[in-house]
């Protein structure tokens, strides 16, 4: 595993704890977690659970005891990493957004398809029970033929303008900000559940535009530190999405979808409600055990949404956990997606979401930012 | 009052009970119901509490005992109406749309203006108690400066692909669909509590494209008849929009705004949620005695959004009706509405929404329109 | 209608406003109001739309114009005008509770057969269209065999220690506080939809023992006067019920019902849940308009509760009003009450609630204060 | 650990995880797991994660290199293996409830006692964060004197009266059933967040007195067997409780207490509202995440309930795990317990809940029991 900030601690407990829950078609090894500070990664490692700590990315990725190459780096490292990987032959479990723009995304693309390595962007909410669920209900046609996608990702962790910067909230680190953090994710989410995006318009906006410089790091935030810093990216955004006509998605279907860290009161509002010719859903990450379920054909008059608990043994991933109601959390959608993962590559078998799927989720977010250029609605670039 | 449809008979309740429960400034007497087929309209005036049934509207209009003229008719008529109301110098309150298209309505708000008439146009949600006590929230600067607004009303009555045609789904008689039916609400609640919106870029769709031909009308509805009959309006449609710079919205400020006739499991889902520097709000109409809100300057470990029920003495027009708790229904908006515009005629007061109001709706509803045919941003007319 | 305080408002509305929305077998004449104080009861016609104002009960109930009393006085006196009413051969409709103990609600119901005249108790709660809709999923066998009724009626407007006394907080006027007034509902809706009670234990207390004494009225309530005064009945309540025996109620079937008015936060919560071998129901009056329902036999990865918007045309009393998802409020109830009433008496029907299940509501209501005395379970008198 | 069973699993995950996210004053090694069938026993053992695997548990509980117990086993056997763990000096985690009956819960306190032992019972929603949160604001003052406490434990799980028995369902192997299961979990949170419970009374009910026999067991479940079987335990019970005077809880304040294993709809449905003189509170374990708060003293225009997601770094335990908005589950609250243990152990400070409030339990269990033969209110033994 290269990297071990959040996402580093959260993919760590993913490893340490599969083999606790799933049967798997390989033996889990921690073998090393790298960082570039020496003393920082030791510090890891033992909190972490890995058996060695490296300082040198290159070193680890060629190794011949490693197989599989986590990289959980901040998104500008992601290429360059992966492209060694790829090169090296290991198989690659790589955090989203997969790369800065479409350009890298399908040279990793292109990197995992030449060496034949396993490869998977880590969209971790498409193993949510209740999501893997939704997918299963849509591929068998409860919902009919889908036409609207209403996705909205709300945060408020900067809406405190005295909020000091961080490397989130620049370009050069971050790439964009809502956009490519929150709205990855939403994108993901329709694609996954509706089908590929033709097109899009949109906006982006910082409406804070100046912010207290960083100070000490406290764990992931920071003490204030003396004067201020330019924010360089967005801090909210919206589009309208066009879909490509598919299995799943109606002729004409199309989506709504918002991201913004300025949004009071919600944490992680990672939202979307779909509606198709037979039924709709809904789901909200804060309530992430509940899926919310309208059967059209339901008798007239008992119209309207069910509260299904998806903590059934039936339900995807849960019969590994506990009895229903018993509930469970975030970091679970990482051990599910690595659980999968592991046993793809044990069995050679490919792993949704793939480096296309990756791809294609940053060019839908590219597609975003041209729009706001052209002033009206753009293509996205058609990745195959 | 012209017509006795459905808002027909809406308008009548509240002219019938306002006057048990609010306190006016001129006495009302519920002269004249005026529609084409005399046995019909007989049988409406003695349903609905009137003293006289009229079948030409034009005698009705400029009857020297009518003071006010109440437009209920289907959008088209609105106009043609409304100019000869104004010109018989009648105060006029007028369903909504305003018209079909903004040169119609600015020649509406012409007329009320060189008559010196007052007018309204009858967005009853304003005056939804939850939403009314939001304005004052709002414009007492509790949710600071306002960011985003985010509307859908979803409704699912055209679900079923075998519900017959109506006039509501023929261009010809609604102007449009969902667009001018659902998003005129939608629209008219941003500017409300929002302000003035200047840019929009947006799609209609009309996903069930052929229907069963109209049969013998039962109520609203009707039975299926022989063959199908092509849709003519939109039943979906969605939109960006930017506001103008003003009080309440903060630079930057936007809209994700939609509605819908084919969202299985709503039936009058008319939503939104603002989110602002110093707080958010939203609300639903099928809760409509319900207002979320969430106050970003609580104690850091009490986050989140509150369940105010607007029943309180203190709540606007509540105070009228029951102890607290004791809900309240649809048309009661309605009644709020004829109450401030009796008081209003009786003082020769402004009454919100006037046909500046309307006539503003109309063109930003225009605005989206064309924006599908310019493919991008389209400025909305500027309407003074 | 004799009375004209928050009920007596309701009622009027009620008969003011049925014949616009529901087909009746007669016609409504609203005759005469009545109350001591001449000034106010003249006011009272005025604003709730009667013909004539007595303030001689006896005069009225025995008046040969009359066909109808609606008995709206305090608690303490409607066992006199009702027996009045009874011997005058007049129809009656009498507010909860009762009477103040069940040898005089004995009393009212000999009389009413005796002289073989309509009786309804208005236990309004019974016509929310979904506590109708309600009833008859459960006649209907949906729910199958009855286990547990779980009901709490929590208010909050005496959670001021300063709020000050009034007549409903003196046992001479009102009998008993939250048990009479609240707990009276539940026990009706118990009754109404699961059976008869055979036997209960339960506990009253008085957690605010004193009180400002009352000072000037405002309406509901009052200003507060000099000095306290010593509150003499019960602010909160709750006891444990066993069902009898019955067509919907399964051997063992208990109940747990509360009331109280020190709830902080809520207002009007009327709430129960119902538990069957097939399915649950559950409904707050807050959410007057919605159901919640589970059926145990739904597909096994489809558990829950689905939320029913009691709106369509085809739920109870719904269809006389507007289109799906229009909701409808408190004072709806009464209108549906008096319309069911109103054909009752013209078609020489019985309408529930009538004196019987009354007087077995005050006889439960009794079993409780008896318990408490008793320190141990006591057997509900069966009245017949 | 003494145990495998669905107890065996959530503990054996916690000992394993809370090194890596709590900061310990102790290392913890996974010494040893004991059950009687050697094969079953030590395939747990590497499926959970400890080094040796025993089957004679007396053995394990006597060596040296032993320093704590976790007792994960059936009811039945708490008493004796907790009697032996405490003369060898062990430090005690036990699984509830403590004991069968008092007179052994009261031999374990006495035993922990005399041989000086840190002893926990394992009551795990004390430390939901949302649960541990109320107990700080209920500590501070927040919600005033503490006059309601309204618990239900709802599942369904044995709705199906097809559903085979298993010993859960079987008086000699569990003791009671939705009483000692379901209700030891309510009573412990109302003696936490509110006090001492001085008098109850109650009733149990079996509905379904017969069920087929057990087949094959499969995980926790098992197939039907040929033939039925007696059901020798309660399906449901409930009680109602009067509080000790206390610290928190208003003279006079009372409980209404339900859990059952028959309502359609709710899985792990662990349920408390309180009320008190300046607020109220409530919690559902399905979302677990969340407490509904209530402050009397809100401005009166904005009253009602704030849904705080108890997720923020300044809730208790959160800090440990991920930021705001991303959720956690029910294994976490064994972590937290253990954490929480182990520091106890490590510094000699008791934990709570320690085998003085595990015995107030069972007595507070018994006491309903009792109820039932007295057919009114019992005291609770009074256990120091």
């Amino acid at each position: 595993m290269i990297g071990y900030g959040f996402m580093g601690r959260a993919h760590s407990n993913a490893w340490r704890q599969v083999s606790h829950f799933f049967p798997l078609k390989a033996r889990v090894e921690m073998h090393t977690i790298c960082g570039r500070d020496r003393a920082h990664v030791e510090a890891a490692r033992a909190q972490l659970g890995w058996q060695y700590a490296g300082t040198d990315w290159r070193e680890v990725v060629e190794s011949p005891l490693i197989d599989i190459v986590d990289i959980c780096t901040s998104n500008a490292s992601h290429t360059e990493i992966a492209l060694a990987a790829a090169r090296a032959g290991k198989h690659i479990l790589c955090e989203k957004p997969l790369a800065l723009d479409s350009a890298n995304a399908e040279k990793m693309l292109a990197a995992v398809r030449k060496f034949r390595v396993r490869n998977t962007v880590v969209f971790n909410y498409r193993r949510v029970p209740a999501i893997a669920y939704a997918k299963q209900m849509i591929d068998s046609g409860q919902l009919g033929q889908l036409r609207h996608f209403r996705g909205t990702y709300l945060q408020d962790w900067i809406s405190d303008p005295k909020f000091p910067m961080n490397w989130r909230l620049r370009k050069e680190t971050a790439g964009s900000g809502s956009h490519g953090d929150l709205n990855a994710h939403l994108i993901d989410t329709a694609r996954f559940l509706v089908g590929d995006i033709a097109e899009t318009v949109g906006l982006q906006e910082t409406f804070i535009a100046e912010r207290p410089k960083e100070g000490q790091a406290i764990g992931l935030t920071a003490t204030t530190g003396k004067g201020t810093e330019k924010v360089t990216v967005d801090d909210a955004t919206a589009f309208l999405a066009k879909f490509a006509p598919g299995k799943n998605a109606a002729p004409g279907a199309y989506a709504t979808i918002e991201a913004t860290r300025l949004a009071p009161g919600h944490k992680n509002y990672n939202y979307f409600e779909i509606n198709g010719s037979e039924g709709s859903l809904s789901f909200c990450f804060e309530r992430m055990n509940e899926l919310q379920y309208c059967n059209r054909n339901d008798a007239p008059d008992k119209p309207g949404f069910k509260t299904i608990l998806c903590t059934e043994g039936s339900h995807p991933y849960f019969g590994a956990w506990w009895p229903p109601g018993h509930v469970i959390g975030y970091e679970h959608t990482f051990i599910h997606t690595v659980s999968d993962f592991i046993n793809g590559v044990a069995t050679g078998t490919d792993v949704h979401a793939d480096f296309l799927d990756g791809a294609k989720c940053v060019a839908v977010l590219e597609s975003v930012v041209a729009s706001k250029k052209a002033k009206g609605w753009v293509k996205v670039a058609n990745i195959k």
